[in-house]
C-alpha cells in the first residue's frame, strides 16, 4: 500500500517545525527590551531546553512542564543579558512568549490541506496549555493537541511516539511524524512510525543557518508543510 | 467583574450535552440491526456506563479507557438483544458508534460563537481518540481535547475539574463547565468552577423525557449551546 494511503495520523513537532521560535523571540525582545541582543538571547534560552529535559528524564527533577522548565532557564540567563531586575510579572509575561510564537508562513496552508485527508495532531514536548494558546493565536487547525504532558514523558521517549498510535487505536506505521530535527525523527522511526523531514534552514536565525542536506531513512524530505501536503497528495 | 468577562476557558461535557448519544445509536442500530429495539439497546448500553467507571474508581479495575469499558458493557448486553452471534469485527465496529455520534443541531453554531471569545475544550470521560474522531466527523471546533485520559481520573473526581484550570494556568473561577447533568456540575462547583446547565430533555429519547427544571447553584441555565453563547455575550 502506498504510504499516503496507509498513514492515518500525522503528528507534528512544533518548535522549529511549525512555528519560528527564534524569529518570534527576536521580534518580541526588540519591542520589550531593545537593548538586548535578541538573537543571542533566543539561542541561549533554547540551548537550556535539552539539558533541562534531561534533568527530568534522569529523575533529578520530578515531572515538570515546559512552562516551568522555560522559567528556570529564563531566570538563569537573565543576568547575562542585563535583565536581572525584571520583576515577577515581567518574567511571567516574557516566559509566555513561547505561547505567542508565530507560525512559519506555510504552516496554516499546509496543515489545512493535510487536515482534509488525515487526523493532524501536535506531538511536542511543550505543555498542553502552551500548545493550545499558540494554536489559537496562530490559527493552527489541530484535530487534537497531544503533548509530552499527556504521556508524562519527553520525546524521544518511545512512550510519546507509541502513545500517539495508542490514542488513535492504529498501528505505529499508520502514524507519520513530521519534524525538522533528525533525533526526533530517528526516535519515531525506531518505534515503527513513518517520518517526514522538514527543512527549516533559518530555525536558529540567519546568522546560524542549519544544514538541511537530505539524510537516509526518512520517507519524505520536504521544504515546508505545503511540501508535506504535496508529498502526501493532500 | 461580570462572569462573562472573568471566565477564560469553557469546558464541555460531551455525551448528552454536545452530542446526542441516544438518537445516534438508535439511528445506527436501525441500519445495522433493524430487528433490535434501538431505544432500549441505547439505554441499556448507557446504563452500564457509571457502574463500569465506578469499578475503575474503586480500584477493582485498573485505569481503563471508555472505549474498553464500552466494549465490556456491549459484550454483556448483546445476548439480551439477540446479538450474541456478532463476530469480533462487528463488535469492534459497533463499539465505535460512540466515535460517530451526531452533534445536537445547535452545537456547531454555539461552539463557533463561543470559540471567538473563549478557549473551548472538551472535559469528558470519553477517551482522547474517541473525542477527536467525533469532533472531526461532526465538525466540533475545539481548541483542545481534554479527557479523563489526560488526568487518569473520571469525573466527578476533582482532579478533572482542577486539571482544566491547571492546564491553562488560570484560577478555577476562570473556568466554566457546561453540562446537561447536575452531578457533573455539582462536582465542578465544589472545585470553584463556574457552571452552566444545558437542557437536553430528549437525552434519553422521546419515550423517557428528562426533567430539566432549573435548579439552584448554576450560574446559567440555558436551553442549548446557542443559549450559552447568548448568556455569555458571544
Amino acid at each position: 500500500m502506498m504510504i499516503a494511503e496507509e498513514v492515518k495520523v500525522l503528528a507534528f513537532d512544533i518548535f522549529g517545525t511549525v512555528v519560528d521560535w527564534h524569529g518570534s523571540i527576536v521580534r518580541e525582545m526588540a519591542q520589550l527590551h531593545p537593548a538586548v541582543d535578541g538573537d543571542a538571547f533566543a539561542r541561549a534560552w533554547r540551548t537550556g531546553y535539552k539539558p533541562a529535559m534531561a534533568r527530568v528524564a534522569s529523575g533529578e527533577l520530578g515531572w515538570t512542564l515546559i512552562d516551568d522548565l522555560h522559567r528556570i532557564i529564563l531566570d538563569d540567563i537573565l543576568p547575562r543579558f542585563g535583565l536581572q531586575d525584571l520583576d515577577e510579572a515581567q518574567r511571567r509575561h516574557l516566559n509566555k512568549v513561547w505561547h505567542r510564537l508565530d507560525a512559519w508562513p506555510d504552516a496554516v496552508e499546509g496543515l489545512t490541506r493535510l487536515k482534509r485527508k488525515y487526523t493532524i495532531c501536535t506531538l511536542s514536548n511543550g505543555n498542553i496549555g502552551l500548545l493550545t494558546n499558540m494554536a489559537k493565536r496562530a490559527g493552527l487547525p489541530w484535530d487534537c493537541v497531544l503533548s509530552a504532558e499527556v504521556f508524562h514523558a519527553y520525546k524521544p521517549d518511545p512512550r510519546t511516539y507509541l502513545g500517539v498510535a495508542k490514542v488513535f487505536d492504529v498501528q505505529p506505521r499508520e502514524v507519520m511524524l513530521v519534524a525538522a530535527h533528525h533525533d526526533d525523527l530517528a526516535g519515531a522511526r525506531a518505534c515503527g512510525l513513518r517520518t517526514a523531514y522538514v527543512e527549516r534552514p533559518l530555525e536558529f536565525g540567519a546568522a546560524q543557518p542549519k544544514d538541511v542536506t537530505p539524510r537516509e531513512g526518512n520517507d519524505f524530505h520536504c521544504r515546508d508543510l505545503v511540501g508535506v501536503a504535496q508529498a502526501l497528495g493532500a
